[in-house]
């Protein structure tokens, strides 16, 4: 089952310091996991990187460099992001075990297609986490249970911990231990073809225009409404069969109010 | 529970680097623990020690030097030693969850006497970690599971993994419960009002009478297609704000219709 970490990816969005990159690949390298995706890191590659990668350069010669977060997230699944704060508009929130086990129950499911599902967990800005617009485009939240008087937890910490229980979880489910109640009863809809990341967001830009068209705004700022539609979209393993419908529905909209 | 961990103590063996003292200092204070003891660092105090802690320097200050092993732990009543390698000779090892378990076990318990039990744990040099005459100091090893092929652990994610489960398992007792943070965690969503089944069924009742009139379902029967909707919103979990949200588009498509 080790061989699931190998479809998880850790995104680091605009990391600052070099050095936390390198101690986030000997963090990720240590438990086995190995790709390693960066959004506009600020310096990298970098010597400070590669002396506190101590011996796990390996991830750092294979890491994705990207423009923005929606590439790195493209052919995703199922994305996770992680913080420490509590939020206004709230995504569903596991502690780290949780995350990792629904993770793996998602990489364990065999798809009859050729596609595997791909797993990414975002990690946000060293000063200031994820953006609520990243956060949108995540399907739960990785809460670390912190001290609540100093949660400033080290970004490879971080990682570290996280990788830790996704280790913990695939060598669970390698000894044929029951890992969780969560994956032992998976539904059968993930055996159908989960959508990507993309094709949620094409679905999502559709529904803004037609909602657009209908005048359904209207004084209202859209950003709003259009989180919480995110966040009830994302809450759910849509299928492409499911998106298809659901476009199919848009459609027919559309047109009507063309006519 | 959390007032266990103040009677945990975290013991660095003639650790080299300052850096590493201070990225100690800050992973356990993100856990809730406090108490530092150190055998013969090689340099502390030290301005990267303090940069390191960023901000827990609080540990730092409170920190306890001593001039070798058997001072740091002579008050104690359990010691585990941390290691990421077989020994010829064999301690009793467990991972850090059961590890946690046991040490949170062991203060749990009421004493007769005036003191308290207390609980070290030992962590070695960075470069060739605990002697054999060290270990054999302790009650039990502590084991990371860490990946064969590259199992070296800085000594601040060592700290990290360990405090973070002895954190979980006192979360975990807190809440009552001593099986795992399922029932410690909730989903934030959960403590939303879900919708009734009834407020479900009376959305898509409203959205099979709005795709009827958008002729949507044409020559074909509408029982197949309302099946999948079905199930797609029985895969959520829908809660009286999405059903809101909803049928606010559906009547805005309506009224569209009408006019």
């Amino acid at each position: 089952m080790l061989e699931l970490l190998n479809r998880i990816r850790v995104v680091l969005v605009e990391p600052t310091h070099p050095g936390n990159i390198g101690a986030v690949a000997r963090s990720m390298k240590t438990m086995g996991l190995s790709r390693l995706v960066m959004v506009k890191p600020k310096k990298f590659p970098h010597c400070e990187a590669t002396k506190r990668a101590a011996g796990a350069e390996s991830v750092l010669n294979s890491a994705v460099l990207v423009d923005d977060v929606p590439e790195a997230l493209a052919d995703c699944t199922l994305v996770f992001g992680t913080s420490v704060r509590d939020r206004e508009v709230s995504w569903p929130t596991f502690d780290p075990r949780i995350s990792a086990n629904n993770m793996l129950g998602h990489l364990s499911v065999e798809l009859s297609t050729e596609s595997k599902p791909e797993v990414a967990i975002l990690f946000g800005r060293e000063s200031s986490g994820l953006t609520n617009q990243e956060m949108d485009l995540c399907h739960s939240q990785i809460r670390i249970p912190a001290n609540d008087e100093y949660s400033s937890l080290n970004l490879a910490s971080a990682v570290q911990i996280i990788s830790y229980e996704l280790r913990m979880g695939a060598l669970a489910k390698q000894a044929g231990s029951d890992v969780s109640s969560q994956q032992a009863e998976r539904p059968i809809e993930l055996r159908q073809q989960l959508a990507t990341k993309k094709q949620q967001q094409g679905h999502l830009d559709h529904l803004h225009k037609v909602l657009d068209r209908l005048e359904f705004f209207k004084k209202k700022p859209p950003e709003l409404l259009m989180r919480k539609l995110t966040r009830l979209y994302n809450k759910t393993d849509l299928t492409i069969e499911d998106i298809q419908i659901l476009r199919g529905i848009l459609s027919a909209v559309d047109d009507q109010i063309q006519n």
